[in-house]
This record gives C-alpha cells, sequence and structure tokens, in this order.
C-alpha cells in the first residue's frame, strides 16, 4: 500500500499513454481530472493486487467514447462516480475498491480520481495490460466474467443500465448509447470479486506506468535518449524512426479510425510504416506490407526527441515519432485471447505472430 | 368491467390499426400474441379509466422499432412480461394495471397478451388516441409524466434501463438501443399512478376500436361501404380514394419512413394526393403541395373495398385505398401538444390547421 500524491500523476499519465498504445483518451485530461480531485480530498490509496481481500467488490470506472470527442468535450468530474452509484444501487453492493479496466493515458487516471472522491483505494494494476477500444476485449471477459450489469453516465444527466447475455453485446449496446449520447461517456462495469482479480487483472500496472513514466523524464533530463529509455523498461523493439506524412482518421461509429503513415527523414532504402487504428494503434506494416507488429502486442507512437507518448487522436502530419512495439500479456496470445483481441477481431486477415519473433 | 375474449381480438386489431394510422404495428401479429395468450391463459379483464383506484400502478407496455422489421421477425411472446419485471425490479414496485401506449397495430394488443400473462386488468384508453412515432409522443409526456425508467428488452436476452432527464432523451437512447438490437424491441416505461390517467390517456380507446373494427366488418357484411362506415365513427372526412402508384420506403435510424402517392382512377381532374410517413401517416397533400390533413389529426389509408385498414409498411403499389383524416384528442392541438407532435415535430414546415377547417 502506499499513497499516490499529484507529483507522481504526470509520471504516469505519461507511461500509461505509452501502455496505452494511442488509446484510453487523453492523458493530460485524466492528469487535470485527477490532480483536480487529489487537491480536492487528499492523496489515493494505491494497493497491491495481493493486498485486496479475496471477498472485496472491485469496481473498474472508465470513460468510453472516441478520444477525438472526448478533448473537445471535457469530463466535468464526477461522471464515473454516478456510474459507480448506479452499478451499486442496480446490485445492492457497495464497491470496496477501484481499479482502471485498461491502462491508458486518460482511463489510467479517471479511476484515480474517482478513488479519491470516494474515499476507496484504488488497485494497482488493469483488466487488459495496455488499452483495447471495445468492453469486452478484457481479461475479465477473457476469465468469463460478465461486464454487465454495466452502467453508464453521459454529460446530460442520463443514466442507462445494461445487462445482457454477452460481453460482445454489451459492447453493442454501451456503443450505440455512447454514440447517441455524443462519444463520450462513463462507465462503471464488470464488478470483479477480490479473487477474481488474479484472473482478471494484469498486476502492478499503474506502479509500471509510474516507472514508465519516471524513465522517460529522467533520460531527458539527463540528455539520454527518451526513446531507449522506454523501450528498455518495455522489454521492446524499435520500429521505425520518421516523419508522419499522411493521418487518415475519421470519428465513425463511436471510434476513431484511420491510418497513419511514418516515412524515414533522410533515406530512401528504408520504406514507408503504415500504422492501422481504431482508437489504439492496432497494427504496424513495413514494406510490401509485411506485418512488423500486431495486435495483441502493444505499439506505441513517441515523440523522437522527448519520448512524449502520441494518442492516436493527436497524431498529425509533421510529428517526428519512433514507433516501439512491446510483446502483450501472455494471456492474451492464448487461442481464447486472440479470438477477442487478436488481428482477426478487427478485421484484419494475417496470423498474429509475437513481435519477439517478427524481430528476431 | 368487461372479459375480452379471443373473439373480439379481430375487431379490436382493425379498429386499433384504423386509429393507429398506419402504425403501431401489424395488427395481425398482435392478434396472433394476443390470441395466444389469451388460448393459454383466458379472457383479458378490461376495465375503464374510472374503475382504476388513484394509487394504482398502471405500466404501458409496448413494442418498439420499425414495423418493416416486426413483420419479419416474428415476437416469441413474453418480451413485454419481460420488460415489465425489469422495470418492477428497477423501480421496486409491482404493476397493478396495464395499459397500451398508443393505439395502434400491434400495440393495442401487446398489453392485451401482457395482461393475460400476468393476471392484471388491461385499462380502457391509451397514451396517444392514435399511434406516433416515438416515445416522447405521449399525454403523458405532455402531462410532465418522466418515460423513465424505462426497460427495453430484446430477443438476444439483453435488457437495457434507461433513465434520463428528458423524454426526449429516452427516447433518443431507447431508440438508439432498438436499433443496435434490430429494430424490435419491447419497451415498460412512463409509469403511471391510477390518480395520473385522467390526464396521461384517452379514455375507452381500447372499446372504440373495438366498436370501430365491427363497423366495418358489419357493413361488410351487409354489403354497405365499410369505409363509409369508419369515417361515421371516427367522425372523420373524406381525402381521396385511388390506388397507390407509388411507394417510397426506406427503413432508417429505427423507422420505416418515406412517402406514398394516391392517384384517382379514370379521372383527370382530381390530382394526386401524396402522403408522407414515418412508421405512421402523418401528412397528406393534395395539388400544389396544399395540405389537407396533418399530424397531429388522425390520417388512415384504408383499402376501398373492403374497409380494412393499411399500415405503412404493408403498402404497396396497386392498392386500391381510400384514405380518410378525423381530429385527434384536441389535448395534441394546444401548443404544447403541438411542440411535441405537431408538423414541425417531424421537420414540416407548415402551419397546423385542424382537418375540420380543412375540410369545410
Amino acid at each position: 500500500m502506499r499513497e499516490l500524491d499529484a507529483g507522481v500523476l504526470p509520471d504516469i499519465a505519461r507511461g500509461a499513454a505509452i501502455l496505452g498504445c494511442g488509446g484510453g483518451g487523453d492523458p493530460h485530461i485524466g492528469m487535470l481530472l485527477a490532480t483536480r480531485a487529489i487537491e480536492l480530498n487528499g492523496p489515493a490509496t494505491l494497493v497491491s493486487v495481493d493486498e485486496v481481500p479475496a471477498d472485496a467488490v472491485v469496481v473498474p470506472v472508465a470513460m468510453m467514447g472516441a478520444p477525438t470527442v472526448s478533448t473537445e468535450k471535457l469530463p466535468q468530474g464526477g461522471e464515473a462516480v454516478a456510474a459507480l452509484r448506479a452499478l451499486e444501487r442496480t446490485t445492492g453492493r457497495r464497491a470496496t475498491h477501484l481499479v482502471p479496466i485498461e491502462i491508458g493515458g486518460m482511463n489510467s487516471l479517471v479511476p484515480v480520481a474517482a478513488a479519491v472522491e470516494t474515499g476507496l483505494p484504488l488497485v494497482d494494476g488493469d483488466g487488459m495490460g495496455r488499452a483495447f477500444p471495445e468492453a469486452q476485449m478484457t481479461l475479465p471477459s477473457l476469465a468469463g466474467v460478465s461486464a454487465t450489469p454495466m452502467a453508464i453516465t453521459d454529460d446530460k444527466g442520463n443514466t442507462t443500465l445494461v445487462e445482457t447475455g454477452s460481453n460482445r453485446w454489451a459492447e453493442r449496446i454501451a456503443r450505440a448509447v455512447c454514440t447517441e449520447s455524443g462519444c463520450s461517456v462513463f462507465t462503471a462495469d464488470t464488478l470483479l470479486a477480490g479473487h477474481q482479480l488474479a484472473d482478471g487483472l494484469v498486476s502492478g500496472t499503474v506502479t509500471l506506468a509510474q516507472r514508465l513514466g519516471a524513465a522517460v523524464r529522467s533520460a531527458r533530463e539527463d540528455h539520454a535518449d527518451p526513446v531507449a529509455a522506454a523501450v528498455d523498461v518495455l522489454g521492446g523493439v524499435h520500429l521505425a524512426t520518421g516523419k508522419i506524412t499522411d493521418v487518415r482518421r475519421a470519428t465513425s461509429r463511436g471510434f476513431a479510425r484511420g491510418t497513419a503513415t511514418v516515412e524515414s527523414i533522410g533515406r530512401t532504402d528504408v520504406g514507408a510504416l503504415v500504422l492501422s487504428m481504431q482508437n489504439e494503434f492496432l497494427l504496424a506494416r513495413g514494406e510490401g506490407g509485411a506485418v512488423l507488429a500486431s495486435t495483441p502486442d502493444l505499439i506505441c507512437v513517441l515523440e523522437t526527441d522527448t519520448g512524449e507518448p502520441i494518442t492516436t487522436e493527436a497524431l498529425r502530419y509533421g510529428h517526428r515519432v519512433t514507433v516501439v512495439a512491446a510483446p502483450c500479456d501472455p494471456r492474451w496470445t492464448t487461442s481464447g485471447g486472440l479470438d477477442l483481441v487478436g488481428p482477426a477481431a478487427f478485421g484484419y486477415h494475417h496470423a498474429y505472430s509475437s513481435v519477439r519473433v517478427n524481430a528476431s
């Protein structure tokens, strides 16, 4: 158990946005939310998965929607707690702990804000070990935990409670509600008992995000290579360095979708790298369309000079970036894991092979 | 109080489909549902609005969606009761009575089936005095009653509970859920206390539907004019008789929308009549675009030979039809009523004037 004060939030936000693979929303907005909440309520209490009792009631809270929208329609604070309270009313159970469902820019910090607003401890872990765009793409889902009842709140004061037979239907109905409400809502769902955390969470990812964010910052302060520092903490591989020369992005059916092209600067012997995204970076292709890295492995885009992560909605022409990849949690590369978040789950036709193998 | 046995259902279905202005779904499907339910459970008990105690808990149940879909994806029975039970769970209140929210083809009979399945009495009345396509277009809504909590069930076993600050948002979110689930769901919403029925219902419309349906049938049996019999019971006016020469219809954003043209047969001195529809017939225009009848007044399309009502989704080229119009409940022509269901609520730009005035 340790305290998180406002001082550590920039490192967590930076690290989580790297782990978030471009998704999970704008880390800066998440940091503003969490900073404000800590200023008002005091520091958050972070507990490790081991410290959570077996009968604990652990609730993931998150922002759902298109990050392109949430950077324009800022949350007011309190929306995630409203979703939590609605979930508590419908289940008749009180949350004892909160947890991020994904470790991504904004969604790693939304639960920090909700934790201090409710006085509940935050569990050091998350339900993906990265960010994914859909509600059924979680380790609890892989472990057979229902995503519903799911509570959804929006900025108009609307609350929707969804109860479905499958987590894919939970995603579909929640996404329809989210899209109708303007592509930015808050959710509380996938209620976990303490004894389900070993299967349902990647342990320690809040601390990992903080360590990753701190490593990038330290390297920059020491005039070392911040991208290399990130690759080192991630255990990742370098895919490309260059300039963003094309971004095609549309906010369609509730997601920010598109592609981005990275071209090497001053070198004609290296082909362009093309990134495909749906809120997150999901696929990196090199020359001749060869797959360099693919979901569920992590694909992260960092500003080359600073090591700062660039989210899919912030990516623009001219950015000097380095693309790195890192292996995902091993549960994602099982047959069931690939069914949920492998290439085919996003409509791609290639077979997954680990970024470790591709890089060797 | 009186009993409704299966023998009266054809008359109710016919009359309700006429009052439903082409909407409320296929009366035949509603009749199959209600007939089956009465065969299994015995007759329904119909009580007048006066017989309902002030503290009664009266719940409208209905099918929501595009009628074009519900004629292909038939209900199994029990869906409306599932929605009712979900509403009861969330409110902690047990329904004492059921009622149709609209008097339309299918939606006048869905509550009959649910009433006999639950053993609850059915109130003789409805929340519109006709059918309208959207959830906020009800007299309870006009009287300030919230449409939410609203329970929505679908054929996949999904249940959604919606709680909104306004009935327009209830419609928007419910429609998004309905569309995502395949444009055919069942709802329980707009919970009414007994003392709210005077403001919230048009009284006696189940009996009116039965009388109207019987009048058409009797006229046909007596070789009299069934359309004239309907116009007589409706207190309506004749707008046009002819052939459907064009139907443009699309199922878009959860509704069956389009136009239909009625041309006189063998007469060149009478211009064509064009009907506009969104689940219901909303507007009848004559020569030069002159408005002959408009929402909220009733526009009904009857088969000329038989007096059988034709719903918007059943309308097709070659139908020999007579178009009649009748005045709506006077609450709809107040300023607040026209805000909810007048021409502007459907995107039309003409001012409403009563079909009585237009016809004089």
